[in-house]
């Protein structure tokens, strides 16, 4: 099951300049190997379920290490078994459709 | 590691009628054995991370399975390695500082 | 336009302990009127969009009043034209659906 | 009251094909003059509060007008007091964490 997700990681009790612990997160998924893009509110994530799913936990487990007491995660997950999208052609359709219109 | 979580699929191409794939999401949780809570807006569980992100991809296949084409699902996910915490003591956290200030 | 909207506010540099922020904005919806239900990952609410959402904005004032100096909040609100639909009955309409396949 | 915040809304009883849905409300953007990114998992907008919760508004009442019979629709919004933030400085305070650490 391939998923198309996004998710953002807000460290609680560390203060307030959370980039260093997203920077650390960023390095989790890119040894995962997994496509990956980092944007002003999360991260896009597609891939496998499971493989997707690990990295968010490698991430938690590397923020907590860096100190982190408490953290809370938001994630949005689309699967479909319809057709097979990526995070490429989702937006690539909505451009499309401005085009037309415009 | 331990987590509370709430999460709520949306099934996306089978109308506006949802509540039999948030009773069919319901019934896959009840044989899981973890502790859930369904509310208005989503289904709060705790557990172990591991056992807990297992119920939802079983959500996910089961309402597939149901002929849900596409889903849409906001999980959202604490972690903490200051102390236990439970939805319990969560609310009732909340209420003894109501209590308090009334 | 009515919504059934949950939200929840995560308070970023102010500690672990978060119950208090909590409790300041359930004081702030109890004065608005607007029916709400705190649950263990955030707060239910419904009402007119416009209502609903001031309530929201007077939270977070409250909260960085009170020494919050970042905020962090996630909103899930769902609309709809094909019939009126209240918290209530979206709970009620999932349980008849479980006991009907008990 | 300045928010960096991202939405996303999901049409539900109108087919598995949102991607109209998803240009009708990036041109209800286009017409506010917000500062707005389209990405794969939602839309990315900041400015003061009223006039992005105005905007939000407004694409719901665009879709209903289009046919959608209900709308849910996730918001992530962040406030701070201790500084200004924009959608570009998030992203290149992380980059610069990625580029020390390479």
């Amino acid at each position: 099951m391939n998923v198309i997700l996004e998710f953002s990681i807000v460290p609680i009790g560390v203060g307030t300049s959370l980039s260093k612990y997203v920077a650390a997160c960023e390095r989790v998924l890119a040894e995962t190997g997994l496509h990956y893009e980092l944007h002003a509110n999360g991260t896009n994530v597609e891939g496998e379920w499971d493989a997707v799913f690990a990295a968010i936990k490698l991430c938690h487990e590397a923020l907590h290490q860096m100190g982190a007491p408490r953290l809370s995660t938001l994630i949005k997950v689309g699967t479909r078994t319809d057709r097979l999208q990526t995070m490429e052609n989702m937006v690539m359709s909505v451009q499309s459709k401005l085009e037309k219109s415009g």
